[in-house]
């Protein structure tokens, strides 16, 4: 008998935002299906609109339990979690239901995947003046989730997998030592334990992705440098000599294959030619800027160091695009292809 | 009668890198001696090694002054400006001769093209610490050229022409606010006033380029924000309400077609797709990740705010490839291009 095929909560992110329509346009992918069984979680009335505006086929079937999954190209499963206010919602405005309603999805979505009820979870775009307006002031998925899950070493990851436009071994992952904070901040923030840790987590979900490989390959993990040049021998800032290369160097120690500190501009160019496996960047655009670039729409969020698998969208809720059934769907295809990858080498992600 | 092409000067470089053999190698370059007439500026003898290393059938003619120049495939004329102790130096080393050396031709070349004798100058890369060795302490390029000409408000634009990468009407160009500082003094840099005068050249090399079409169609400008997603309003940072809006309102009022801040993940995709002219970024590897990553070489460094036009590749020294007869032209044959497309649109550039 074939393996059950992972099982996957897909939250319906901010109902006034593409979110649900991109869940829609995704289920009418054979990949999606191919790939997992999926249970929507938000609300099922927002979903059946979703799918109406998308001109989709797919039956969305309100449950109560995920017992009662049986997902598929032509019923779409789907909890639903929060207040019904939000079927009074204007689209594509941030408004604190809509921001109770994306949490009250991932917070539920987050329990099951605690509980084991599903294997992982993907989730569509919220906004984050609703999210604050309904009273959870989270600068984004990744912190939100960070303290559900009562997770104090977690770092984002920017992930294209292998076929799209990077030429690596298991395409290119992209770790970031800062995240959601002002540039300065992220500098302050910067220690060689945080980079470290980045560089610990980026390794351990590379060393999943490889499988047999990483036994006689591990994972090439290349870490960018801050400044410009990688500090021109301290010319152009000290952080590289104090902060970086002292974390580069402990990591080696502790057997991570890291090259680095380099300069990002270089860096990144050499990781989509396929020189690396896995890239720890220092703050948001310096990885950002690079995925986006070059594959916009297939770049996959993961949460690195969470006791649950996560994987998500890369873009936002595009009020601009929002419930005019023009949402594009790829990014949450590729999502739930990437989450289900990496239920599938779940056993070896030591992080969890 | 066809006008005269554009006379341009190219500097060695670092006589111990990869800039001898990338002019060598450029020579060959039909679209070279279709865009211009151009002297080597440098060591005669450096340059008939290169020659011979690369193995191009160019003969090297030493002149003595540009009155003197016929250039074409199968001629290089060459002025001698450096001392002949470079002719004894180890490849592939930073030695203060060879910073003297690239010095010394930036500076005849600089001198050449203040006068009106030459049109033009392309830069072969030199190494820093050679240059600094040879008593010359500047970062790079464009703040030795800054001071040369004694000119107050320059930027580096990196600058990708129509035809590659980028689906622009003239291409894409980047110009940097701030450039060879470390991120903690390029933030405390960063004023309204220094963002205006880049966004100010970055629309007058854009004029200029466009041509006739600017006159109804102006450059249209992206200026990118500082922090992560713009500054998430002011949840990431201040810099975007206080600095660079205020900015963007100035420029906006002298009649700069800008828009910005912009988050600049998502707008270097936008304007590599087309929908910008060009960007202002707000520091070295902002702009520098995004053109290596889709062109590492076919960007082209362009100085603007000289009284003199100048181009250069966007490479460095490459002491990993150099003497070996392996170093790649095409970065040297698009500089002298865009130095020539420059010199054809010159009266529009109204900086000089």
């Amino acid at each position: 008998m074939a393996p059950m095929k992972p099982l996957l909560a897909i939250t319906m992110g901010d109902p006034t935002g593409v979110g649900p329509e991109t869940i829609a346009g995704a289920w009418s992918h054979e990949s999606v299906h191919a790939a997992c069984r999926a249970v929507v979680v938000g609300h099922a009335e927002v979903m059946r609109r979703a799918v109406q505006v998308m001109r989709q086929a797919v039956q969305v079937v309100e449950i109560t339990s995920v017992g009662e999954v049986a997902s598929g190209p032509h019923a779409m499963p789907c909890l639903t979690c929060c207040h019904e206010n939000v079927l009074a919602l204007p689209p594509a405005q941030a408004d604190a239901r809509g921001g109770a309603a994306a949490y009250d999805a991932v917070a539920a979505a987050c329990r099951m995947a605690l509980a084991g009820e599903v294997d992982g979870m993907v989730t569509a775009p919220l906004n984050k003046a609703a999210l604050s307006a309904a009273g959870h002031a989270f600068p984004g998925h990744t912190e939100l989730l960070a303290s559900l899950c009562g997770a104090d070493d977690v770092a984002m990851m920017l992930y294209l997998a292998p076929g799209h436009a990077v030429r690596g071994r298991v395409g290119l992952g992209v770790a970031h030592a800062t995240l959601h904070v002002g540039m300065r901040t992220a500098i302050e923030l910067l220690t060689s334990e945080r980079i470290v840790t980045t560089a610990r987590l980026a390794h351990q979900v590379t060393r999943g992705l490889l499988g047999a490989i990483a036994a006689t390959e591990p994972p090439r993990i290349a870490v960018c440098a801050l400044n410009p040049h990688a500090g021109e021998e301290s010319l152009f800032g000290s952080e590289e000599e104090r902060i970086i290369r002292p974390a580069v160097r402990r990591g080696i120690a502790e057997g991570l294959a890291l090259t680095g500190p380099l300069p990002a501009d270089s860096l990144m160019a050499r990781a989509v030619a396929g020189e690396f496996d896995a890239v720890v960047a220092m703050y948001h655009d310096q990885g950002h800027i690079a995925l986006k670039l070059i594959a916009m729409y297939q770049s996959v969020n993961i949460t690195l160091g969470l006791p649950v698998i996560r994987t998500s969208v890369a873009h936002g809720t595009a009020f601009d695009l929002a419930w005019k059934g023009q949402a594009r769907s790829d990014a949450m295809v590729e999502a739930v292809r990437v989450a289900a990858s990496l239920v599938r080498c779940h056993d070896r992600l030591s992080w969890k």
